[in-house]
């Protein structure tokens, strides 16, 4: 009977306006209703990328739209280099490996962002086609450079393909000024929405490597979906009531402005790294935080899947775990999208009961103090 | 302010009670609560689908496990044969050209079904890796012969696939005991719920020809989602929300059951058909009429778009005009899913209106007629 509240990240929690108009009767999608609606999202995603461009949309999840800025921008034996300090990192490898497109792996210690002087370097050897990368390694919970790297890649031919999952909408990646050639993200991170749909921003450079690119493909083609959406529509059946949800969605972002939704992101993640330190936690990733969610040592003695699961299913908050090489060993906070200050400080003051069920003894109020104090200045 | 009530053959309407579900809060997908329900969802698919073989789910349109259906099961080069008899029929042949897979291309006539002996020809002249054909072409509402078409591939090496979009849930198709190799469906037909879901069952010789297939694939991979959905789970991060619709929705079949839907489908389609004839148009497709929807040819002088918009624009019922070489000739009106015999009555009112609107006379009440005795008997 308890409430239960996300606070991982992705899935985030859904707005209940978004989830009142998802909840409307169905709309057709050739019907001058929804085409408005398309219209008006279109618009939007402009402003949340931060382009004058297109903003492509695909219903899947956000692997989805990677998968589509491999295969329509590339060829087949390109080289590119993919950097991997992550889950996420890896993906951009496994999917390149699908498709005949060479990777050279750039492989980064789990916590720590990349260098860019180890990327300049490495540009340096080969004219690679592309370099990939993630704004946050959502795995790890770092912000990886991606300024830094833009400026690397500006003015040559490597195109700059950037996994936003968990980034657009949560910090400044203004798309058109930092000159990324690929933006992908999807919809159930910042954009609150349940999973199911993604998106894509593509530079004039971006999409004159889709002319020539040989990679096969269908369901997820740009230039197939520029071109319908010039119309309101999509090539295939859109998923209708995510994208009425979205227009929700967007309405919210602008009454709010971005950069206020990206201040507010900054100041909770600065509260949560306090409360996490005040605990006696050590911080995964303390030189490049994200501003999406952060990650966190578990105590020796403890096990890191106990405390998920039991801040879970005791006290109702639902956080993240660690993967692979860190599974059982990190917990992940997330303080995106629909996530309030005090949804935050409510969770840790459900981590500090937790962390003192399982035997790390931290002082009630802590942790809570430590945020609180952030948050109040 | 007046209502709308959507007889499109996709999407149709979808049920108070999958909306209400699916306004719920978030559930989380790696979380046991919605694992539950992936869970019962598996089953109620394999229910649906009438298979005891896995049924995959993708978050896409229908369109991404057509693309599956081919990139899994083929390989490059392959000789495949393709009933084309209408939009739909294109789509099989423009997925197998983007993958390099040779689609011979068996022509209908729009509006006709294949005839079972010419496929039997065509299958007899060259070894066809696979035979590939819609269950119901939506865009001609024509119901293509898929049980005896499965007859002529038995015990041979070819792959029958099936494109069920408009065909699961609608009539019988029952997966195990028809020997079809692949058989997919999108979530926003008989399912009932908005697009952003996608299916597909596959058979025994299905699967071993995915271990031999070469061609690329990624985020539409069944051997991956077979393994993942072992464990409750998908590769990537699932439709979360319209799986909890579809959850609700399966619950619907189950009450109700298959053999109770698919017989009040086939009365439905037979009361539409009765009424159209009744008001003096002729049926697009009178000797292979799909129980989905119901196609027919708009009387000269009247512009079938035309009657489209009006029926919508004044009366609320949306129905669907044709396309490409039917364009602005027919009408279709759907009967399956969350469509009652009612509102399919209603429509029909609507219809006898707006044909007098238009200039051609009709009697009022004389299609109505014709449905509700079909529907009395």
């Amino acid at each position: 009977m308890k409430k239960k509240v996300l606070l991982t990240p992705g899935p985030t929690p859904v707005p209940e306006r978004a989830l009142t108009r998802m909840a409307m009767p169905a709309l057709h999608h050739r019907h001058s209703e929804f085409k408005k609606v398309l219209g008006e999202v279109r618009e939007g995603l402009k402003y949340i990328f931060q382009t004058k461009g297109e903003v492509i949309i695909f219903a899947s999840s956000g692997t989805g739209a990677m998968e589509a800025a491999v295969t329509n921008t590339l060829c087949k034996g390109d080289s590119v280099l993919v950097v991997q300090g992550g889950k996420f990192g890896e993906r951009w490898g496994q999917i390149c490996k699908a498709y005949g497109v060479v990777a050279d792996i750039l492989e980064v210690e789990w916590g720590k962002a990349v260098k860019v002087a180890e990327v300049a370097a490495k540009l340096k050897e080969k004219p690679y086609k592309a370099l990939l990368v993630q704004a946050t390694e959502t795995s790890t919970a770092v912000r990886h450079p991606v300024k830094e790297l833009a400026e690397l890649v500006k003015g040559t031919d490597t195109l700059y393909i950037v996994d936003g999952v968990t980034g657009v909408g949560v910090f400044p990646l203004p798309f058109d000024e930092l000159g990324i050639d690929v933006l992908v993200t999807g919809s159930q991170k910042a954009l609150m929405l349940p999973p199911g749909l993604a998106f894509a921003a593509l530079s004039e450079k971006a999409w004159k490597a889709c002319d020539k690119s040989d990679l096969p493909k269908y369901y997820f083609n740009f230039k197939k979906e520029l071109k319908n959406l010039g119309n309101n529509e999509t090539a295939y059946t859109p998923a209708v009531s995510l994208l009425v949800g979205l227009h929700e969605v967007i309405k919210m972002y602008k009454e709010e402005t971005l950069e206020k939704v990206f201040a507010e992101n900054a100041k909770m993640a600065e509260a949560c790294r306090a409360a996490l330190v005040a605990l006696g936690l050590k911080l995964f990733a303390p030189e490049s935080p994200s501003e999406a969610c952060t990650a966190a040592w578990t105590p020796a003695n403890v096990d890191g899947a106990e405390v998920v699961k039991r801040i879970r299913d005791v006290y109702g908050y639902a956080i993240a775990g660690g993967q692979d090489q860190v599974k059982g060993k990190i917990i992940r906070i997330a303080h995106m999208g629909y996530i309030s200050r005090y949804d935050l400080v409510a969770c840790i003051a459900a981590l500090e009961q937790t962390l003192n069920d399982l035997g790390f003894k931290v002082e009630p109020g802590k942790g809570v103090g430590a945020a609180t104090a952030v948050l109040g200045k």
